[in-house]
This record gives C-alpha cells, sequence and structure tokens, in this order.
C-alpha cells in the first residue's frame, strides 16, 4: 500500500518528509490539509493522527507516526539508508544525533518564529513585531557563524559524509531570503555557503520545493 | 578514564546529562563553568568544545560531543540501557524518535523563553515581557493538554515503557513552579499528573535537582 503522508502542500515540515519519500523513491500519497480551515485542528484528525494538531502525520499502512523528524528516521531506517548513520558505530551515529539537535534547537523553531513575524502574519492582517525579528535574525547569524567554523573543518554537519541531518535545514533555510535574509546564499560565510549550494542543488528538494 | 562533563552546576541541560550518569551508575567529573563570566564564550572552550557556545559539553577521554540529547544517546548506547529503544523494532524506535521530538519542538523553547522572562531576566535587572509570558504559557498549556491525552492511552510518551523521551522533561519542567505555573503538579491533568509524580521520584533525578 502506498505512503499515505498527511500534510499541507506549502508546509516547510510536510516538504522535509515528502523530499525524503523523493530521496528513498517511494510513492506516497499527499493527503491535503488546509490551515485556512484549521484541517489539523478538527477533531477527528487530532483523535486519529495528531494529538498536538500538527502536520505532517505519515499513515503507513496503518503505522501512523507524527514529527517530521521521527518520520525521517523510520523511513531512513526501513530503506537502510546511508544519510543514517549505523548505531554500530556508537561515536558517528552520536555526531550525526548532535548535528540533529542542532538544526533543531538553533536553527528551527527561531526559522518558524522569524517566517511567522515576517511572511504568515502579513497573509493573516497581523502585524510583524520588528524587535522580535531583529532578535531571531541575531541569533540566527550567531549559529550561521558557528556553522561555518563547524563546516570549514567538515564537508557536513555530522563529519564528512551527507545526513539528514543537513537535508533537515532545507524548507526552514529557502525562507530566509522572503524574510529579507541572505545569510546563506550571499557567500559572505564560504564553508556555509559551499553547504548551502550543493544541499539546495539536490533533485529531492528541486522535486517538492514548490509543492510537496 | 572518568568521564569530564563541562557545564554549570544549576544549568538545566547540564542536569539533563548527569541524571543520565547517575542512571547509568557511570563516574563523572563536573568541570564548573560560570555563566556570571561567560566562559562559555571563551575562544578557547568555543574552538575546543562547543562551536555554538553552549553547555552541557561531554569529554570521554578525547572524544568530545555537545548538545544534552545526542549525549543522552552516547551514554545511553554505550551502557545498551532500555531507556534508548533498540533499533531493531524500527516502529518502536520510531516512536521514541517522535516523543524526542515532542519535546524538543513543543516544551523545549518554550519552557526555556518562559524561564528566561520569569526567573533568569531577574537575576540581570531586565524587565519581564507580560505579554510574551502569556504566549508562551498559552503555548505549554495546550502540549499538556495533548500530553494528558497521549498518556490517557500509554503509560509512558514512547509508549508503555520508559525512556530517555520522558526523562529529557525534567530539568525544564521542574521550572514551572518558580514561573508561577503548576501544570505538571495540579492534577487537574490526572494522566500527565501521573507520569510526572513518577519521574520526578526517579533516584537519578532527585540527587542532580539541587547541583548537577
Amino acid at each position: 500500500m502506498v505512503l499515505k503522508i498527511h500534510g499541507a502542500p506549502t508546509s516547510p515540515n510536510t516538504k522535509r518528509v515528502t523530499m525524503l519519500c523523493k530521496e528513498f523513491a517511494l510513492d506516497y500519497e499527499l493527503v491535503e490539509l488546509s490551515f485556512w480551515t484549521e484541517d489539523q485542528k478538527k477533531p477527528e484528525f487530532v483523535e486519529k493522527y495528531s494529538p498536538l494538531a500538527q502536520v505532517p502525520v505519515l499513515d503507513d499502512d496503518g503505522f501512523v507516526l507524527y514529527e517530521s523528524r521521527a518520520i525521517a528516521f523510520y523511513l531512513a531506517a526501513k530503506a537502510r539508508s546511508p544519510l543514517l548513520p549505523s548505531e554500530d558505530d556508537v561515536k558517528r551515529r552520536a555526531r550525526y544525533e548532535q548535528a540533529v539537535q542542532t538544526e533543531v534547537c538553533h536553527v528551527d523553531h527561531l526559522a518558524y518564529s522569524l517566517a511567522w513575524e515576517k511572511i504568515w502574519k502579513a497573509y493573516t492582517g497581523l502585524t510583524t513585531d520588528e524587535e522580535r525579528v531583529k532578535e531571531y535574525a541575531r541569533t540566527l547569524e550567531e549559529t550561521f557563524d558557528a556553522y561555518d567554523k563547524i563546516l570549514s573543518k567538515q564537508k557536513y554537519l555530522a563529519g564528512d559524509e551527507l545526513t539528514l541531518a543537513d537535508l533537515f535545514h532545507l524548507p526552514h533555510g529557502n525562507l530566509f531570503p522572503q524574510c529579507g535574509y541572505t545569510w546563506l546564499e550571499d557567500g559572505k560565510r564560504p564553508n556555509l555557503y559551499r553547504w548551502w549550494k550543493e544541499l539546495n542543488a539536490r533533485p529531492s528538494w528541486q522535486a517538492v520545493k514548490d509543492h510537496a
């Protein structure tokens, strides 16, 4: 049975998962939800699929899973993909877990909050809080200074091999130019730029960037 | 050689790691850093241990690792602890990854931000932003409503067995009463209360709750 991904076509978190379906050549059906009608908050969806009223949710022949990075783990483990370093080498896998946590703790919620202020608030008629924008941008800029140093010593965030941890950055990272920030693209941090350019060219991302 | 944990005695993220050292009966030396003198930002510390200028950092006989949950993975995998479900059962492990991501994405940064506004700002003479406090508290309250539903169907966040994902909540969760919120303790969400009471009684937490 084909994988079902419950999600929104424009949702960065949904794209994180559909990108990996492309990566592993897995057929999937996108079961489309709309944020405008708050489909993700409807009681039957919350009860069956998503207790925190979030997308995406994977339904693999009745096995239901939420949280995009947990779904990524599941798909990569099933595919035995080298994008998920084997646990047989505990140190290598720990460096991968370190990179995953770095993205989640130091990029994800700040990128989401920045996009909320600069992009999505405009759609809903709310006013951007410029003070918060400055704060989020300053913190992200410091993070990317650190990324540039990490990437001066190794090719990717978890070492010299590409992993899921790198790919996780694509959906939110691609919103920065729309928010008015070119940290990843302007070449001022040469190692970050080299890394980002390669990630962006990945066919799996190119296939879903405009529609999950 | 004894494990070295570079961290601050009062830091919740440091306690997340030292609690697990107690859990796995591992000797460790806490190499104390002070936030007052910004030891975590000193060039030699950033260069050798922590590119993002954060604590804790583990040094296991020269193997250096940052991000508390990545360190937790490493210690649990080395100890072959059942707190880290085996990858042989991909679905069970995926539910564990789902629980880890839920804590990181829906509790961690909000709890940190709330504590920053209500506790740490007072120490540094800054003014609490009550608007933000309300926003963080409202979001956390919705999350704990969802937790109560999850925990009405299973004993722990990843299923019927205790995992690292549950224990990860202890350091930040214990700051809520100081912030003026009793979501976890007041019994209004009975399943959440049952879960939290059991976690809090864990000897590993009791051993580090006042000093890492």
